[in-house]
């Protein structure tokens, strides 16, 4: 698929080459064109001798947008909204947007807070914004390195999704499979509303990288 | 141990059962003395003709913690800090208070919202209202059935605790252990302040019972 990375932090990059990988055609998009973190990219790619190279581009956010058939928001939760209004509202109509994003807010240090939580969430904020998108959350609850490699955390573990729109879903299941997630690993968690959950399990998953030191982990949800 | 067990609803009741069954002495605390529920748990025993039904008593709040070496708050969470205040904190000082409550809303329906999360939680309310006792937050990531039955859940699933004084952690642990959670599936989180974030993962928590239609369900950690 024609896909748009928005963000070029090591969440974008780490899902953009995977993505590339799989066969996927990616442009990272920024907040301007030839950036040095989407250039480094790009290059790093053309250097690697990977034939599908050329399928790597970068631009601006509106550039990525208008190009991918489905939007990854893996800006930093404080700039998604922001960023997804650079992409342009016509160029995230009727598309799929994956957000990865967490609302993280670190003004205090770490352990970070959220900039919205309880009774909303990015998520949602992100729908309400983009009413003609179709937005589907998920790997916001594992690192970069869980998202593209989830046989590194050992034995099985469970990754959430949710949205309002069941094909949408079902397309983003079948990217988690080119990154790795086995479909029986990911639970699908009903409406974007379940956006309050899966963020909030933030505030939680930073003291589990506290007690364990990695950030390879994630949670098996189990039962009876 | 000498418990307290505040509160006289399904945890509460399940929870001090299963305590005098360890072979603990509990009294059952509720705002009043011989209310209906706390009389039915103690006749209840009585009735079983376990030999150890005499240790399980009730009475008001203020009864039940001058009796415990250990208090568990086991009211909900809106009337938590109102429930410890009429134990009161003289009964707390020095003790152990391990509080598995959780600050739940359900004044919109379900899913509940929290009435405190992200830089508060009802834990770290406690341990700030009484400063002389020692808290620890345990239990709360899981349904009653769950608390006294860990393996009624397969495979192995993790449990969270926290608080600020180690020695008081490891007596909880202790009784963790009679509730029939291993050692080795507990993990310790920290500080109280680590409530945040087991706190706020009741908002996942009752996502994941919608999805997967069962009070028996858990997390499992896992890390590299």
């Amino acid at each position: 698929m024609d896909i748009a990375m928005l963000g070029t932090g090591s969440v974008g990059r780490t899902l953009a080459t995977k993505l590339v990988a799989a066969g996927h055609s990616v442009t990272m998009g920024a907040r301007a064109a030839g950036g040095e973190a989407a250039t480094a990219w790009v290059a790093s790619l053309a250097g690697s001798g990977d034939p599908r190279a050329g399928t790597a581009r970068q631009g601006t956010f509106a550039d990525a947008a208008a190009f991918g058939e489905v939007i990854v928001n893996a800006t930093s939760g404080a700039h998604a909204l922001e960023a997804l209004d650079r992409a342009g509202p016509a160029h995230l109509a009727g598309k799929i947007v994956i957000d990865v994003s967490n609302p993280l807010d670190f003004s205090r240090g770490f352990p970070p807070m959220l900039t919205v939580s309880n009774t909303d969430s990015l998520g949602e904020q992100i729908q309400r914004a983009f009413p003609d998108a179709h937005v589907v959350k998920t790997l916001n609850t594992v690192a970069a390195e869980v998202m593209v490699d989830p046989a590194g955390v050992p034995g099985g573990h469970t990754l959430f999704l949710c949205g309002n729109d069941p094909g949408s879903k079902a397309v983003v299941l079948a990217l988690l499979g080119d990154l790795g997630w086995p479909s029986t690993d990911v639970l699908d968690l009903g409406d974007i509303t379940a956006c309050r959950g899966t963020e909030a399990y933030l505030l939680l998953w930073v003291r589990l990288f506290q007690a364990t030191g990695t950030r390879l982990l994630n949670v098996r949800v189990v039962a009876a």
